[in-house]
């Protein structure tokens, strides 16, 4: 047991890193850059409190454990900003070489079901998954309504290329939240001159 | 449904308040003091992986959202750190306000269950919230081990009060974990002129 409590401790210290990974979206007073780690926070609050918003039936606690583990990659890959111009091929290596990293801390048991759940959100094919992938895009949306504009005006976002990149996406899982969250939307980038 | 939203919304927009409360401990690598948010992110994690060191049986479910919800009365009351020199009754008091106010943003039903829930971390009655209230004690000491004295320089704790404060806490929901740290914790008190 001392041998994996070694192991889990391990884990629990390189996870600590999480917190120095920095987001391109801002807290809701545009004080700073977000980080991963009270990002995570964050979005598994969120499914605690929307988890009635989502699409189809989902088991909220495997989608809450999702939500803590998505991002923890990161502190190997670095966070790619959903506007960014990172190549997804590549990201995507880089991410799952993290994941045998990070996750390979663990007892074998454990590392095999957060890799397994890390798989299945990364996938986006089951409820839970899409739910999550939902609550993990939509999130920055509202820091960037809340902040006055964040990582669009970093990246020169336009109304389409949000609806492509994130309105779909949050639609698949959570349609009624992107529906309730539309018209401040497209104020905000018509009155930017981006809609 | 709307109107749900609109309430489930302003909460969460009010909990990013809480990734600008600073703790007493520093991150691992002693860059900066940690924030609330973040530290709730870590200690959830905690509990996804500790789950099988807790004394008693515990619905690591229920757990995981004890200790997503138990830091966000801070937001109003500020984090009181264990060795600092609050008036626990005081402090109790404007917790209990801040409780009210914050679970009050949310539609009723859902104001109710979290409330419920937060009482029952506070009382640390439930072999839930024990476990839950262990990790939250356990999670500093290893900030404080890893960077290098954190929050116990500043207080100017010795091993005594370390052990009447914290290690009794530790201990009456994951004793197995304290017993793990001991040693570590006993050398780097000894080293430093503390024990």
């Amino acid at each position: 047991m001392s041998d994996r409590l070694t192991a889990q401790l391990a884990f629990l210290d390189e996870a600590d890193k999480l917190k120095s990974i920095l987001r391109g979206t801002p807290l809701h007073d545009g004080s700073r850059r977000e980080n991963s780690g009270e990002h995570s926070w964050h979005i598994a609050l969120y499914a605690l409190i929307l988890a009635e918003h989502a699409d189809r039936p989902v088991d909220i606690n495997r989608v809450i454990k999702m939500l803590l583990i998505h991002d923890l990659v990161e502190i190997d890959a670095g966070d790619a900003p959903i506007h960014g111009d990172h190549d997804p091929v590549e990201q995507e290596l880089i991410e799952k070489a993290a994941a045998d990293r990070i996750f390979g801390l663990l007892p074998e048991d454990q590392a095999k079901d957060l890799r397994t759940l890390w798989d299945e959100f990364e996938a986006a094919e089951t409820d839970d998954a899409v739910f999550a992938k939902s609550l993990d895009r939509v999130q920055p949306v509202i820091c960037n309504l809340q902040s006055g504009g964040g990582s669009w005006l970093d990246y020169d976002v336009d109304l389409a290329k949000l609806e492509a990149r994130v309105g779909e996406k949050v639609k698949r899982g959570a349609p009624s939240i992107w529906q309730h969250l539309s018209e401040r939307i497209t104020k905000w980038f018509t009155q930017n001159g981006r809609a």
